[in-house]
């Protein structure tokens, strides 16, 4: 844990000097200034975190994170456990939603399955993962960062897994299985009671550091997420963050270091429960609110096209001079 | 004005089997019920305008309104009235956001302008349009609109045209100046207090039933994005509204007749002023809230993609049978 949290202490910063770039920039194109709104801030944003004046969305990936839990034998979930296989399967074959969103916005997609056969522990009643597993899952992680990536859009598939992320979030931010479960899947009233004991058990018997929540209370997919998203800061690739369980899982960066997420946008405010207050305590305005909670990095994909449409404005568009246009007195 | 007065009594309501069997092919495909959120909902409304069961989004098209304005004269906006037909020729040369948005979207793009050259009265002064001007408006409008296109986006072009967007909500709606009247391109402080007692001056000369009203206080841009929306009602092609004033021309079909306005989604909520209580007003929950205030269709145009991601999902995905996934017990 010491090297992550060396890696950690040393983050490259935005390059203010490529934002800048953007910003004199937009101040000549053909439109009022500002009135692109957030589109304008994205483009900053991108060139800030790809370190270059006129960024790029040629190469943008979709990981898909899966992993098992332990927790699930508590009937946290409406799905049978071995789901999590079976729609890693999917993916493969093609038929899930991130497939076709993937497809839609532009991106490539790969998906890693983490182990699936063996589910962690269960978090009420031990560890999730020893301190080697959860190094390995976040190494997996990031390992699956490709350099030269434009950007990343980050899911995951794990049924148990908003538990985890709830209890997560918990350990982080503190507050209880109330302040921050919520039906996942779609969990019965009895179902959410199970799982706010569960998250509550958990908590009583883990404490720490980050790290040390990340691999009592999370899981194999949160970790390999929490490893992308190093990665990417490392390597200079802006992330989309999806919803609840993928914000959940990078948030240990923002608690280890100060501006420790500013590279990671989270894409959509997911339907879960606790997603609102989560980006909330990261001081994040997620780009999208469309009631999604599907997870696999759908939410993230859907805002592919927003970055897209930004930064064909920025680089397509004419400026006041070059199009003849009179700017304002 | 009685022809169309007759047409808005007449209007088609939703197919509802063709939403019916949107919702039924939901409920198998491979993810928790509802979980796709808004996207869900999307694909239904698509369904219910285009009346068929399979939507598609083959045939998008973006149209733009440019129009001038005798309020102009009042100083009213930051850039001068001449920048209208400048913008227009910055849309041909293919140099503005929206060309760049469409592109990008997927979709076509055509460009309407209405006599830029001759601009409406002011209607501090009087009424903006005879009834003759308003109805040739009106109609070039219901002619842009091509019989088989599978979505329409709506935007317009005309310095002037927030303040007669604010005189015609305030209008239909009630409430002045002061309620309606926001920046727009970015007027100062002074400058908003010239627009709010031109819009204060136009209430106090124009007053009559909804299409009255549109005649007297709007524009050609305007009169054509309601003829515009008209055909599309009864050619079956789903419409998204951009910003504040594409909402406020649609917005007389909405006050002609109830439901009016059900096959024309809001697509972004723009940070001009009014938009957002214009929006309540109609009863709409706009699908982006982006800070975007720039017109053209910008909004309209970067709303696309969600459509087509939602879509994409409901063409491309499994069932649960076909991917052997399990569903709930």
């Amino acid at each position: 844990m010491g090297a992550v949290r060396a890696l950690c202490r040393a983050l490259p910063g935005p390059d203010r000097d490529a934002a800048a770039a953007v910003r004199a920039r937009q101040d000549r194109l053909t439109k009022p200034p500002g009135s692109l709104g957030r589109l304008e801030d994205l483009v900053a944003w991108l060139a800030s975190w790809q370190r270059r004046a006129m960024p790029r969305l040629d190469r943008v990936e979709v990981l898909v994170f899966a992993g098992s839990h332990g927790v699930t034998g508590r009937g946290v979930s409406p799905y049978p456990a071995s789901v999590t296989a079976q729609m890693v399967a999917n993916f493969e074959a093609g038929g899930a939603a991130i497939n076709q969103l993937a497809r839609a916005a532009g991106a490539s997609l790969a998906v890693h399955a983490l182990e699936v056969e063996r589910p962690t522990g269960d978090i009420a009643d031990g560890p999730a993962m020893s301190e080697a597993d959860f190094l390995d899952a976040m190494r997996k992680g990031y390992a699956a960062v490709r350099p030269g990536t434009d950007l990343l859009a980050l899911g995951e598939m794990g049924i148990g897994n908003t538990t985890a992320a709830a209890a997560l979030a918990a350990g982080l931010f503190g507050g209880d299985g109330v302040r921050w479960a919520g039906r996942g899947t779609g969990v019965d009233e009895a179902g959410l009671a199970r799982k706010r004991a569960a998250i509550d058990a958990a908590l009583a018997r883990h404490a720490g550091d980050p790290l040390t929540l990340a691999a009592a209370l999370g899981g194999r997919e949160l970790a390999a997420i929490l490893g992308a998203t190093l990665a990417a800061r490392v390597q200079a690739v802006p992330v989309l963050l999806d919803g609840f369980v993928a914000t959940a899982a990078a948030a240990p960066l923002h608690a280890l270091a100060s501006g420790g997420l500013d590279h990671a946008l989270i894409a959509h405010v997911s339907a879960e429960a606790g997603h609102r207050a989560l980006a909330a305590a990261l001081g994040q305005a997620p780009l999208l609110d469309l009631g999604m909670r599907l997870g696999e990095a759908s939410g993230a994909a859907v805002a592919i096209p927003i970055l897209r449409a930004a930064l064909a404005c920025h680089t397509g568009m004419a400026t006041f001079a070059e199009a003849g246009v009179s700017d304002r007195a």
